[in-house]
C-alpha cells in the first residue's frame, strides 16, 4: 500500500474538497492517505463522512499557504504550512509521494528545495495531460517550471516525459516530439533547432517537430518545450476553452428555440465541458524531484484530487524516478556527444 | 480611391475566391483592385460576374507559388509569379498595398525583400486579431515573422502594433501588454523582463505583463512577444477551437435528442463559428516593409479577402507606415536610454 500525503488546506475549497477526495481514493485505489493541515477542521470535515477503518490519518500543520502568497515567501516564512509538512514526510520516509492543489509556484518551490532534486537532474518539469482528437492525452512539460532553458535541460524534459507517460498512459514506445513553429528540422528557433540534435540521439522515439495545433491532434504522446512557451500554451488553451464556453452560452441564451434546443443536447455539453477540463487528468506530476509530486488545479473537485492520488500512487509503483535516474546517467555517460 | 493589387493566385481556391473577394471590395470600397495572376484564368473567372464599370484590372503574371514551395526557393525561383509581380506593383508606385492568401512564409519573404524595410525597421512582424470575451479583438505581433528577437525588436513590435490598432480598431489609447507567464514584473523570461524596461519608457498605455488566458479575456488590445511564442499561441488557439468544434460535434451526434436539440440551436453555433473564425477578421498585416502587405488564411472565403482588402485600404489612408516611421525614429534619437 502506497502512501500519499495531501495538503489537505491546498484548493480553493480546502479542506473539503480535499477530505472527499481522500476518502474517495481511500476507498476506490490501494494508498494510505495522510491528511495534512489544521487538525481541528480535518477532524470535523472527516466527521461529515463514514470513513472507520479506511486508512485515513491526519497530521497536523499550524499554518497554510494562499494563493496570494508569492512562492519564495511561502517557502521562506510559512515552514509550519500544509504544504511543508507534506514535503517533509516526505522527504523523511514517512509518505512516498505529495499531492497539493495549492499554490502551483510554492509547490514547485516547496519540493524542490525541501525534497531537492534527483542527482541526475538539471531542472525540474511540470508536465501536463492535454486531451487530445484520438480521445487519448498528449502530455506536455516544461509547462511551467523553467524558462530560458538550455537544450540538455530540454533533452532531460524528454527523457522525464517519456517515463512518465510510459507510466501513467500506458505506451510503450511514445512518441516523443518537440513543440516548434514548423514540422522542417531548419524551422524553430535557436533552442529547438540544438535541442532536436540532442533529442534525435536518445533511445526514444523522437518524431521531430511538431506545431502548435498538434497538440491537440494526437500524433505524437510527449511534447517537449521550454517552460516560458509551454507555460503560454496551457494558459493559451485554457483561454481558448473558456472564452468559447461563453460564447456558445450566450448564443444559445438568445432565442428560445436555441434554448430549448440545449436542453436537448445538454448531454452533450456535460460530456464536452468533462472532457474539455484538465482537472479530470490527475494533475501535473513535477517530475526531477526526489519524491513523486502531484500539483492539482486550485478548483479540483473530489474526483479531480482522487486521480491525483491516483496518478502520485501509480508514479510511485513503477518507480518512475529511478527511471530517470537510470535513463538520464545513462546518456550521461555516453562519450563523445553531440 | 486607394490601388491594392491582390495575388489572385495564393489561396486554397484561387483564382476563384479571389475573384469574388475583389468584386465585392470594388462595389463596396472605395478601392482599385490590380488581380494579379494568369490572365486567362482570371479573365474566365471575372466573365461569371457582373463586373463592367468596376475598378478591377488584370495584371498578367506567369507562374504560381503554391503552399508547398519554400519560401526562400519561392522568393529565388519563382520571380514572375503572382506574388513577385504583386510586390513589384507596390515597390514601383503601381499599387498602395498588396494582399495575398497564398503561402505565408513565401509572402514574408517577398515583401521583406522585394519591398524591404522601413529604415527605422529592424525587423519586420506579423500582426494577428484575435476575436475576445469583449466582442472586440486584442492583437497579437509578432506571430512568426521572426524568432530568437531582441528586447529591442519588441519594443518596435509594441510600436508597430499599437499604431496599427489604432488605425484598423479605433481606440485612442490602445492598452499594449508584454506577453509573459505572470503578471508581476520579476515573472517572465530574460527577454520579457529587459523588454518591459524598454516598453515603460515608450510615450504609449504600456499596462505591464498578461498570461496566455489574457489573449481572450479583452483587458488588452495590443499584445508583444516573440515570434516563436507568438506562432505557437495562434496555432494553438487554432488547434483548440478545431478540437472543441469536433468534440461538440461528435457529443451532438450520440442521441437523437441532441440532435433535434442541435437542429434547434443551429443558428447559435453559426454564429459561434463565425466568431471564432479568424479569416473574418480581415488579414494579417506584416508591419514594418516599405508598402503595406496584408496576409490573408489560405481558406479565406471571398467575404474575408474583401476584409483583407478593406484593412489594406485603411492601413494606406491613415498612413500607418509614415507613423511607424516617424514613431521609431523619434524612439531611436531619444538620448541616454535603458
Amino acid at each position: 500500500m502506497t502512501t500519499i500525503a495531501l495538503d489537505a488546506m491546498g484548493g480553493d475549497h480546502a479542506p473539503r474538497t480535499e477530505v472527499e477526495g481522500a476518502i474517495l481514493a481511500a476507498r476506490e485505489l490501494d494508498v494510505r492517505v495522510l491528511l495534512v493541515g489544521n487538525e481541528t477542521a480535518l477532524q470535523q470535515e472527516l466527521s461529515r463522512h463514514k470513513h472507520s477503518g479506511l486508512p485515513i490519518e491526519i497530521v497536523h500543520a499550524a499554518e497554510v499557504i494562499t494563493m496570494h502568497d508569492s512562492p519564495s515567501q511561502a517557502f521562506r516564512r510559512k515552514k509550519e504550512s500544509s504544504l511543508h509538512v507534506a514535503a517533509r514526510l516526505v522527504r523523511d520516509g514517512k509518505a512516498e509521494a505529495m499531492v497539493s492543489a495549492g499554490n502551483t509556484g510554492a509547490v514547485m518551490t516547496v519540493a524542490r528545495f525541501v525534497l531537492g532534486l534527483l542527482p541526475a537532474v538539471d531542472r525540474p518539469a511540470l508536465a501536463v495531460a492535454f486531451p487530445n482528437m484520438k480521445e487519448k492525452v498528449s502530455v506536455i512539460l516544461d509547462v511551467g517550471a523553467n524558462v530560458d532553458s538550455k537544450p540538455e535541460q530540454l533533452e532531460q524534459f524528454a527523457v522525464m516525459g517519456e517515463i512518465y507517460y510510459r507510466a501513467i498512459w500506458g505506451a510503450r514506445r511514445p512518441r516523443v516530439a518537440l513543440l516548434s513553429i514548423g514540422e522542417e528540422e531548419a524551422k524553430g528557433n535557436e533552442l529547438t533547432r540544438e535541442a532536436a540534435i540532442l533529442l534525435k540521439q536518445l533511445p526514444l522515439n523522437f518524431t521531430g517537430n511538431v506545431e502548435g495545433r498538434d497538440v491537440f491532434r494526437g500524433n505524437v504522446d510527449v511534447i517537449v518545450c521550454d517552460g516560458f512557451i509551454g507555460n503560454i500554451a496551457l494558459k493559451i488553451s485554457e483561454g481558448a476553452v473558456e472564452h468559447i464556453r461563453a460564447m456558445l452560452k450566450k448564443a444559445i441564451k438568445s432565442s428560445l428555440a436555441s434554448q430549448l434546443g440545449y436542453a436537448l443536447s445538454k448531454r452533450a455539453f456535460d460530456d464536452f465541458r468533462k472532457r474539455t477540463d484538465y482537472s479530470e487528468y490527475g494533475g501535473a506530476p513535477l517530475l526531477g524531484v526526489r519524491g513523486v509530486t502531484i500539483i492539482g488545479h486550485g478548483r479540483s473537485n473530489p474526483n479531480a484530487i482522487k486521480n491525483a492520488i491516483r496518478v502520485a500512487a501509480e508514479l510511485c509503483r513503477s518507480r518512475v524516478n529511478e527511471k530517470i535516474e537510470q535513463e538520464l546517467s545513462a546518456i550521461a555517460a555516453v562519450p563523445a556527444r553531440g
